[in-house]
């Protein structure tokens, strides 16, 4: 992360200042609130703005008067219950607003989320900063053989260096030739005066995908659990699950039980499909059944001993 | 039922008309189109138009230039595989439009649905008619003990007489007095010509929650396996439930592929959560395990042996 | 407005306790917060929570790292600037949630903005309490002869009277037969031990549509403002518009300088079409367009003269 | 445009085939179905299903049992009253499925409309294609001064041949290294067989946001013709602005009632604020009023007048 001067001291302003408030508050998010967690090589994530706690859905799936009820084991199991039938509405009473720095590959992916708001910074407008993605050289591996989606066997030190060193010097020429269209020096006059000042809204296409973009993006619970079960899921790619944990860290503080139940009832949950089912109630009567006979293709079946080893899993 | 002369002329009209179209065109739903199935005792649902059929949801997911491939079997495995690994986007890329009777209280339940699109019959713009749902004596039950949202034992023959007489009673003396406020002939003159016509925004108030309205609702695929996920769930109302079978018929028709589909990985399939989970695994391993020390309430250990049971279901 | 003793305690108390909090915080909606704005005879409006400010809008705009800038000036600027060219996304950046109750014949027009989250009273759940609307005697109007949708010529004293006796007499007859058919004291036991508690949800059905329902309602500003200029429009049902009305107070207090925009841009500003714009443009040259000529229905130049004589309009 | 003889085959294939169907069909639609239309220098609009027509909007506000009415006449005035007076959801019953290839800049701009469903072909899972976005030299224009977001004085062929150099070079360089980090032939075997095969979602973070991306994008048309008064505007980038024009001409040959009134009613409308409102109304009697003390900055001085000088627009 590369915050400048000014930014960290906004950021210290911002988080200097106290109100006073009836609305509910969350100590342990408060205490996260502005600052930016790291993510990657220059990205992050910080909270902007909440509203709403765990009292929240239970208030809302009651709607109440008043905030929330004498008994605490009521809350948490009326939470859980809420989860474990999918009754999303009241988890869509609370709002959390971020700021996300990421490479752009990763706002094309996180952007197909719909249901949320967004504000971000524009190429068209500003000029973009010097400042680009390039993989940590674990994370560098071969395309996957088994999974037309994803990474396999790493790459050796010296073929990841080889890959780094043509990501950088390309990403550094687009750069360049970047500045060189547009030609503006800090005060917006021509760098070089006979030359053209290209349009912002142009120059920018020269940019490779790995160069770092930023939002403000808000979202309520329920579709930001939604997000984290799809995005923090082995098969999303790491760049954006990096992202989904970060995100999962502010959840937690956030909404301790809506997460917990999240947890139980979604992220360590495992849906079996009709056949499936069959199979387990026939293993349970002590038989063998033929997983092929009751529909389950080969690539089923693998998934099938997957989910059912995964039970083991601890949270 | 009760169409009018007119609507079922009209119906009989559009129904003898045939255009030629380059448009993915489904037979079996072709058969279906602008008849009326009968829902309850007044109500109907019946297919305005549609887009695409399974082929659609192939050809969306590869993105691809002509009309699907060459092996009907690749598409139907892809079909699947989109539907267990919840790859919906290519769901909604199919669309379906329907012109739907129901009564008000189904309608409010309906309407909470919000990804559709929604032309409603206007109180304010027009006079409803003289149409409202009586149960069947069948469907009359006392207020479930075990869950608060539904119905248990049914009304004895002569318990359902009463509520039958009370409810007919009430709906036909409230529509008299709405007919008596808006005072009006059939030109729109006052039948009382002494009295006011009261505004039908104003009127409309008096009618009870169990009077039929209508509405155009457009939806796609996705969105609609979803409204049927929840509505012929057996947790559902009763009155909506046989709109969501009315439906399912439908889309039997309309997609079988991504219908057979839905059946196998979402109607029929089972989620367990992380305790329930462990609790199969131990079973496995031939043990028996302690459900509540896992975690499971004892709701939760009845919903567990019931989803596992569910196992045997035919489709 | 009649809030039992037990909601008034427990809103008294939620107003009773204040966080302190880094979050940006509004003086005068903190004010407002959870307290009822009491809405036609029985219904109100409260905040709940709230989340974002005037500041909060230019900071999503400007996907800032603090908390806004130096200059007012520039930040009024900016948000008439952002409101006058439509630019909506940092105005979805503020949400605000409420508690409402009202009508349900009122609910069924608010729930068709679908772009909110809803958590509302269940009737399938819960008794829904013996109140009803019955409009005041001065909003009893006749059905409108030259708008199909509205309301005219007051009734007479007489006339409302009578009006008003039998709304009153359908909404209490049906009440009683409602409580009827549930059979149930207040520790939930049958009245009448011989006979039946039929399901809540089929009760439920024998109610009117003046029948008061109540929901959390929360919504981004974007949103909330779109409400209102369709709400608190002329063409507007009074019963819905009064809500608006409180909801516009509300608006008010929390972004003053977001609603001074919406006023000037939005409320009292008008779009004229093609052709009205050519008939302008005749006049201002001096000449008497035939506004027939140039496409205007008689309605439309009704509606032209109309919008050109609201120019005067103060705020 | 650069289709490859598979993808014509594929198209001319599918435009060879036709059904008979009892749906609505529009034969200037039809004709234009599956047929790309060109837009910049390699990406196209095509259309690949619909649903709806004028009828349909006229049907869906009418909640009607069957296809239309009588009158013609009174099929337009209802469609133009409802876009005069903003009654939206009629329009959300026609549906249109578009297939459309575009530089990804353009679809980081366009999928900001979340109304809309979307496939997107899949850098992680398929190797792009080697084609990326070069703006003609007429198109290069320099930064403006007036409008941060925009681009003014066009650049002399020299400066021109300059830039589309630079480029070029740049996507050609990208796009190399690109397949030297994929490593595949033809078959998916290395091409040097000693070197890593880098993961897609990897090695496309190389490429420049200039390169093509494609999508199947399905849309209401009340939400596209948001999308079109949004994008055919003169303050929309170029290269969206010819996307937006070519469906255009496509809705044009869809709805041609609809567009009609789209056109008069929104987009040659012009709204006007409270000042200037009030400054016509002055003008209109004559007199001379201070813009500036109406509270028209002078940025709005100047858009006020322009917005009465397109008054004279011709469609």
């Amino acid at each position: 992360m590369s915050l400048k001067d000014a930014e960290q001291a906004a950021i210290a302003e911002a988080r200097a200042v106290q109100h006073t408030t009836r609305r509910p508050s969350v100590p342990a998010l408060e205490e996260l609130l502005f600052s930016p967690l790291e993510v990657l090589d220059h990205g992050f994530v910080r909270v902007i703005d909440y509203m709403g706690d765990d009292d929240a859905i239970v208030q809302a799936a009651r709607v109440s008067y008043g905030r929330g009820t004498s008994k605490l084991r009521d809350d948490r199991g009326l939470i859980r219950y809420l989860m474990r039938h999918r009754h999303t509405t009241p988890f869509e009473m609370c709002e959390i607003k971020l700021h996300v720095k990421l490479p752009i590959f990763v706002a094309r992916q996180w952007i197909r989320h719909r249901t949320a708001n967004v504000n971000e910074y524009s190429g068209r407008y500003s000029i973009l900063d010097r400042e680009f993605y390039l993989p940590s050289p674990d994370q560098l591996g071969e395309q996957s053989r088994s999974n037309r989606q994803g990474r396999d066997a790493k790459l050796s030190p010296q073929q990841a260096a080889q890959v780094l060193k043509l990501l950088r010097d390309d990403a550094e020429r687009c750069y360049d030739h970047y500045e060189e269209l547009l030609n503006e020096d800090e005060c917006g006059a021509a760098k070089r005066p006979d030359d053209p000042q290209l349009a912002r809204e142009l120059a920018r296409m020269n940019l490779t995908l790995n160069y770092y973009t930023q939002w403000y993006w808000k979202i309520d619970l329920h579709n930001l659990l939604h997000f984290l079960a799809l995005r923090i899921d082995a098969h999303a790619q790491h760049e954006i699950r990096v992202y989904g944990d970060a995100i999962a860290r502010i959840v937690q503080a956030w909404v301790p039980t809506a997460w917990e139940a999240f947890v139980d009832y979604r992220l360590h949950a495992a849906l079996f499909s009709r056949g499936e089912l069959a199979a387990i109630q026939a293993r349970l009567r002590g038989e063998q059944p033929d997983l092929h006979a009751l529909g389950l293709s080969a690539r089923e079946q693998r998934e099938f001993e997957a989910k059912l080893a995964g039970a083991a899993l601890s949270p």
